[in-house]
């Protein structure tokens, strides 16, 4: 398959796999958003578990199909089972994706950022625009975990090919890339930003996406996607006097009853030329 | 009362007596549910309290009309708070529901429901199959925190028997025995399994009804009776274009609005002669 | 301003301002309504932090325009991180909100309560009537986290007076003074009790308002305000066979909806000569 032509991908086939073989996710994860990301996971056919302690974290990824490592609410302990369960999925070729939450914010956030990527080397590092040029070594603009940087192309490029993993970095308009091949993604709502969680989520799509296809790179992008066509079909399912709160429940409505005519490539996906 | 005849408890004042009274349903719950779990009690019409602290889960449960223990993201410090607030809530004469989320899947969730149920010796034990299998003896198909089991029949009667405890085992069909006696509950709606913390749930609504029940065999029946019966008011309730995050709103939506005419038992319950 | 003349805030200019500005709203607050005071915060217009360690809270309060502690479900290490995290708001002249949950209702949160008074000096304290009775030395009436007091006028103004705070004490009829002015003001819907979090979400608004206004008092007041307003819309809005799940869906569309013609003060805030 030529990776640049991305609507040869069999997305009936990929979803229909999710939901066949209900893959385990495996999230260690913060405490904001753990619901929504159990829920999303259910609601695109995932199965997911949220282990998080030490005492199992290691024990639990060896059973995974995937899993998602995001430090929205960062501790010590929740650090150290990161880092066993990261490595645990990677001797045993299991895809990880880590949601760099707020790195660049504090200093802890900084040296748990960096921490993870020596010892876990992700599969997938999916994070704002801020995040991925703190990543990158590059100046960024973070306040709190909200991203105030736009156009991060360069250093998802740099990141990609400094880390070896595939790097999605999130916005009005996405961008992933394995350092070599780079595709923007369009599309999406701006409601998706006036609710917490969307990134999270993302990640937790993302995840389930690469617990079934062997291209990281494209398990990133259909994740990415699937929530920007969720956030569409949620914002037009909006009437009247509806605001965020209704919004929310669109989105889980949307992915859960996701159908492969929901993916028009063409419109979304830009593949660009390096 | 003859236990086997169900439809002779005043469900019109059982429910009113919870309402009226608001009891005390103290919480030792996993990170993932427990805003669920709260909005689950208050439906009904109980006041929740999650504290899950060592340094007050003691003295909190010494104010509770029931404990509820879940085990679905398990911690040190959480183990000790239950230990704390289950032995003081059985000193006192208060039903404790435990929940073993996940027992059997890591050595680590092996080890620790085991332990509850040694110290604890919990008023009723509400799992899914595999759990229940798994606290058995019996060899169970476990898979993060989902079952991969069916027919508990038999493991919830010997875990019933061995424990003291009150057993209830759910799935599409529920399983609640005290050891002597065996129900078999139907109904409910496969969208349950699709949205994350139902069981957790009814965990709560078997707190909820223990705490103004005289026999905590029939509180585990209404209590996983009621998410039945909210569960397939919610998918009734489901408009074209509504998926899972709606199902979600009507569940609660379903639980507050209950009156006793929801409660219709020849349909649901099913007393097996052993 | 004559501060007796609520009404001559530009409440327009204030809503402009927090969805202009965004102010990150730094929270160090429970697990169980944690989601719903980020929604909420973003539903206002505010960019809400939820890091919560003590490796990062005090760094990360130095970048926010306000904070707020919550002691909902409470643990040594966020006993610490509260404290070095309001210990350097105030040393950079920013609000803090104290929300003192279930303070009296065991001996661990009576001693925290006050730890956190005497150490961080909030601006703003807002608690139910029984938690700002027990702060003020008065006998209060706790069960849980639930207030079974009423009037706590006389609680407020003595707390008020003795901690230089701004005392919001709500319930039925809110309570708000700074210890010479106090204000009454009512409505909302009898909805929000049925459900977790609207007293946590409500110090959220309070700690976005106080961001952005130069009155602490007014933002307090501001902040209780808002939540009746919108539980009365969401009240209005619900249609029949929806409750308490669907309530809190309007909740946040409501306050995600906000106009300055919704701000009706005549009939809300009633100024009261002491």
């Amino acid at each position: 398959m030529n990776q640049t032509h991305f609507e040869t991908i069999n997305i009936a086939g990929v979803l229909e796999n999710i939901r066949s073989s209900s893959p385990l996710i495996h999230h260690i994860t913060n405490t904001v958003t753990i619901n929504d990301c159990a829920n999303i996971t259910l609601a695109l056919g995932g199965s997911p578990v949220m282990a998080d302690s030490p005492e199992e974290a290691g024990e639990m990824a060896s059973f995974a199909g995937a899993l998602v490592i995001n430090m929205g609410t960062l501790h010590p302990s929740a650090i150290s089972s990161m880092i066993k369960a990261g490595t645990r999925a990677r001797e045993i070729g299991k895809p990880v994706v880590f949601d760099p939450v707020g790195a660049g914010a504090t200093q802890f956030r900084q040296s748990t950022a960096k921490e993870i990527l020596r010892n876990v080397r992700p599969t997938i590092i999916k994070g704002n625009a801020a995040e991925i040029k703190f990543l990158a070594g590059e100046v960024s603009n973070q306040r709190g975990v909200d991203s105030l940087d736009s156009n991060a192309d360069q250093a998802a490029l740099a990141l990609a090919r400094s880390s070896g993993s595939i790097v999605a970095a999130t916005g009005a308009i996405d961008t992933v890339t394995d350092g070599k091949l780079l595709y923007k993604i369009s599309g999406g709502s701006p409601m998706l930003s006036r609710i917490t969680g969307t990134g999270c989520m993302t990640s937790s799509l993302v995840g389930c996406f690469s617990s079934v296809m062997a291209s990281p790179l494209f398990a990133a992008i259909l994740g990415v996607l699937t929530m920007k066509l969720a956030g569409e079909k949620a914002q037009i399912a909006l009437k009247p006097g509806q605001g965020s709160g209704q919004f929310r429940i669109n989105l889980f409505d949307a992915i859960s009853l996701l159908t492969p005519s929901d993916y028009v490539w063409e419109e979304r996906i830009t593949y660009v030329t390096l």
